[in-house]
């Protein structure tokens, strides 16, 4: 049986550190105070129970502090919960640190950094090559830690770096059978569509919409950065506007965010890969928690549907 | 009666100057080669037939042209149709421009532009006032010169800006109403709303959507432009996130272009004041051609709905 | 800081009059029964939890009881609940009455009714005044009472006439900047349009929906309203079917309530108008109960949307 | 062979007594007159072209005139379409009326009436009765003229009446199967639904939609009618409420027209009954037209089905 | 009053038998174990809590076990729930059996299956007849017992064989009525468009959706055993394909789970016979527990619409 | 410049071999008998126009006859059109056979079938191999001739093999990439998944839909298929449900034809690789034809979009 506490079956019992991901105070219906907790590690999170907290209790646990808990995993409402019999605060000589706790990509960011790189010197197009580079450059060091979103897909640290190697791997195949493909623009642009989210987004512990995220989101923060960035560098000619129209446009639909549908065929492949690397990391991790013959847990970004993995599957 | 190409009833004959907005060569069922010609004035405009149309005239009649025509308005499916009986191309003798062809808003450019400038004394805000000032100078130009729209309501010359300064009208007595209303962020907002346009569209003779305006539409390219503003008179705050919201978020929801809803209450009220003063642009259009007791045509930007004059009115 | 249990913060203790607006038995996890009161005094409304209720408790404390409160305000799943520690009934001695807890219109009820009437003067239509008049005078009791609707926006006492005065006051202005609209119309649509929420809803404490609004609803019933006017006045003519039109059509759309959509110019604004204070009132109210740099609770009837206060904005 | 220009295949030749429905002068792309005429007969109408149109024949050949015709069928664009070799007015001679074109109810209208009666005598609510009574009793005349509708269902004369009669047939049976149901208030429901369509078209000639039925509808109407009935007739009590409910929520949902959707049985069952036997009508008419093995043309109100009848059918 | 626990009201006290639906274990606020019981009998079913539950009574109380229970009628939440005071499980000195507390239809199998036979001799096309015979044949025992659906409408035993024979009554009737009706295919269709919940569906008492029936559904089960039947049988012609046309379109709409729409005349009629009788089960069903002048709960399969019984129906 | 009539442009005159694909009589506005034809060869099709047809010539020139013609091409109403000037049908010394003006694959069927044979020799799981074989074999020949659709995608000889195995290639990179991808699967579901069009579609000259494609369409008579067949081979198990479930939630909608949406992760992806080709296919093959810089003509599968090809792509 894997180990970490989304590994945990209903009815065992629990002994490890774990990071407070989120707090919250609550009164019982009989007027007790108590707290509410998100506890993570790297292999998902669960909602636990500290019934009778003292105000002490409240001041000390509190988000992206690490603890010490024993407990035992119940159900409640059809979702695991870790009810709480002993826990305390890790101190120094513990030898645990934050990034324990956090889910880290598969791939390593040195790895992830240099499969981009080389990606980036396959562009031949020098506009293009020019206006990447300098953005790549611009956000090297968040790019390595950001995830890809909030939650539902590759969110976890380097899960953006990662989500773009993916999509580059999936791009390169795509332009061996395709040859009609521009391989110079579908990689510029999977390289740049997401790259606003270090923007919307507040970092990799806990993840929140920051205010540009909210009142602007990263479609429009990443046209405007590569226009600006094409100013800079004295770039003209269509290329600018083709680049910012595959951002622009590579959620699909006005629905969806982008206020321009693709209409350059590779703004079209790059919306298509997106949705098809993503949706195998969500199916992927999903599938790995349950056994042949079970279903999933419904997944809210895929219309809510729970997938059955056959039997005849390991 | 009021004169006018937009004023001629069916069966009567005409005889006047009309500017060629659009010309297409065709052939008949029987072989024949003919022009389509979309002909105009200050008050519509009607689509005429030359039959039997020769080389010479081919070549002649194009768009932009100012012709003499003759002729009689029929009906053909439900549309005025003229009836070409001959025509030939204005001479510098007959002292016709295109400027006398074109509609125009019924306020002169000087005051339009006064009233715009009016406005801008009004806002406090020295970021806001800053931003709003510097961009309306670099447009000065075509804005006084624009449409709003290539169709629908303010297609005519200085008709973007006869719609900002109506719509600031209206901002103006709402502010006196609801005195909680930023009066600088909703005037700055209907000033920059739009300006996106003189890079979206072509131009006021023979409006079309330019390539920019296909690919990215003239929202993200006025959010950038406000960036780009910012950056450049080095102004920083809040104010540069809320304006470009207003921008972005003017359209009102997802589909209809704004990736982002209005989240602040002067962005929402934008919203509005720009669907009122387009609304009451076309309805007040479409009911001044109609008699009381009659339906307008259908009005393809309100849902296509054909609106009813009260015989009670004049 | 504002007094009242709207504006009491997490955490303050709270010692006052409240009306109960609404009262429901419960029974805990553990069989004990309890009361769940919602409490409301003029600024706002907010649930509390009776512990360990006795039967005698469950009969006096009851819809549209005062009670004096003791308790503190805890939060709950995100919302403000107070703890009752004490309470009592209210007695003569107090000298309190209802009406001090129910919130009111900003604007006194002569003025309102002041206002109305002049409105009423201006139109110079003879039918139209004729039925507008004799509607409002037999609703005339009611109708600066009754709230506007039942919650979303002007949900207080006079609210519903609140909402017209204000519709008139924008009218008015657009009448002057658009001197195409029919005065007569407008305003006779703004006194009517909600008209039937008198007979929709139950009255201004604790406001439900009567057998009559739910089986026909407002819109219908004033529509009928006005057809059994014109017939006790003896009045003919197209005013008539006009009048009736605009009201049948202010909710816009069919999705919306309205079976016809407006096809009359007047009743297209007088939805506009509609729309434009409703929102305004539910922002102002909303954005007065926060501070700048913060964001308003979700508003259901703007489409769950929050709104951001400026930090610029005081 | 069915006699009949309904029925007519393309490629005969027609000689006999057409009624013009419809008449509108055209001009040829060689500038030439002509008229396209709407013919009809009992079996169903076709378009006509009258080339080379003299001034006389547009005087002559106009709506609701009729006249002996010769041509052949040729199909144009998919449809059928009467080239005409010879055509005059009929004159007092040839012994023909208006009515022998129209197309009639498969059921006269003495026995419509008489089935009508029937089940008005079987209401024992006398409120129902009295309600239905009187407004059945004011619209006798034209209730057995009108058709059910301008175009899709039972659009023949006496086409209402035929409508009802079949739905209180299908009622008769539901209330043996189902003895829960209230027959008073179905067969009251069934005979007033839509009775507001004598005022909302324009009658069984040229059926238009009226002013009023623009403006308002037959719904809204009805409600208003059954309001003012029950007011002469002194008639309080629920009854009138349900009555009015049953006839506004009998399209089923507000997208539709109800702004209120069916909330007492009897109206769900008042809105099945009607689609049940407006499909069967239009069904059976489009399948009569067509041999086993083909398929019907698409029908509009069937969301533009084409239906297929089976070869072992006869 | 009727007797049984679908016809409890709160307040009162009950002491029965009931069967136990469903089981789950709980932790209550304050960490103490106790059980969630769904319990029926066949009036109908109720939530039940045992408070304090020990590892016996997690044992004991399990699916499809009768109990024996007293306890009192609560509210909670707007829902009926049953505080359990003593609870212990039937033993056969009880002379309870399960049968006892499922929901049968309300006529008896053997009627139910005479009247199916009957129709079945009524279809006289060779083809039709013998492979729906071939069909009921092999069915003919789950078909007896099954509900017509896991939830909503004819969810009790013999459900689906009732559902069948009111459609098969209504059907019949609707044959007289519209004599261009094809009675083999209706009642073929009828008898066959449901039958494959019988591999979707788990059985009757504790009703769930197979892997089968999430994986693939009815409908395309049971086209294939048309096909495979046909196949065997070794039947050809247009009746096959026809009769799977009918199961496949019968749920009127792609949206609704059928690919193709119906496009044959008695398809459509089946859609709409299958709605009226599961419409018509629905509401009577639930109008049969609210007393006149009442709205009965919110019904989920009719849009979520709370009926009205008016005071003047008993 | 590129040969055939997809290439030629406005202007120019042609004189070749065409295939006559579609032959429709009309009548002009004059009375005189005229014929539409819709000539195709490898490239593409364009509609001609054979003025003063004679009957001779309405006999002589039918679908799928070859001739010869001589002409010019026109624009009419914005779509090439070819005039005639000379036709005459081929005769034998001619040498030209119609599979010279069916479009095909861009790799031939050996080649074709070969890849088809080499990803079925990888698929391990015997269950899903043996059927997936015995399938293929029964339809090698019309798979190789037929389609993929009768427009948009793949719309020529071969198409559907093409199809295949083009997915297949993008599916076997894919599980390069992503390991927990089940490749047995995947490739069986490509190779089945629109073999049900080989029923459904009338062949590859004139493609139509067949009566069982119209009532059933190709999703369920597959389902049915693989059911047979695996009763056929008497195997048994969840591989058999499995593939049905792949085949059945392809379109991935039920609005797009998919009774139950993809519920296992490969159907998931094949729903996209399907997506993915058949968009590249159309894309590729419209920008094929338009020179950089322009944009396509609207794409009727890909929501009606226009796409451009930028000024930097050759």
């Amino acid at each position: 049986m894997k180990k970490g506490i989304g590994y945990a079956g209903v009815g065992t019992s629990f002994d490890d550190f774990l990071l407070i991901k989120e707090a919250r105070k609550g009164i019982t219906s009989t007027g007790n105070p108590f707290l509410t907790l998100i506890l993570r590690d790297q292999t998902g999170e669960i909602e636990a129970k500290l019934w009778d907290a003292t105000k002490e209790d409240e001041l000390a646990y509190v988000e992206e502090k690490i603890v010490k808990v024993t407990g035992e995993i119940n159900q409640f409402r059809g979702k695991n919960q870790l009810r709480i019999s002993s826990i305390r605060l890790a101190d120094p000589s513990d030898g645990v640190s934050i990034s324990q706790f956090i889910e880290n990509a598969p791939v390593d960011k040195d790895t992830l950094w240099k499969k981009i790189t080389e990606a980036l010197f396959e562009i031949q197009n020098p506009s293009i090559q020019r206006m990447t580079r300098a953005i790549l450059k611009k956000y090297h060091e968040p790019l390595l830690d950001y995830p890809a979103a909030a939650k539902n897909h590759h969110e976890y640290a380097s899960g953006l770096a990662h989500h773009i190697v993916s999509m580059l791997q999936i791009a390169g195949k795509l332009c061996e059978l395709y040859p009609e493909l521009n391989k110079d623009l579908l990689y510029a642009g999977i390289m740049l569509h997401d790259l606003g989210k270090l923007r919307e987004l507040s970092g990799v512990v806990s993840t929140t919409y920051t205010l540009d995220g909210k009142l602007l989101g990263h479609i429009p923060m990443m046209v405007e950065e590569i226009g600006m960035t094409a100013k800079e560098l004295q770039i003209e000619g269509e290329e600018v506007l083709i680049l910012q129209h595959l951002v622009l446009s590579h959620h699909g639909k006005a629905e969806w965010g982008s206020p321009t549908p693709p209409l350059v065929r590779e703004a079209e492949i790059l919306h298509l890969i997106d949705l098809l690397d993503a949706k195998l990391n969500m199916l992927n991790r999903a599938l790995d928690k349950v056994n042949p013959g079970e279903f999933t847990d419904r997944l809210f970004a895929m219309d809510n549907r729970a997938f059955y993995k056959p039997t005849f599957m390991e």
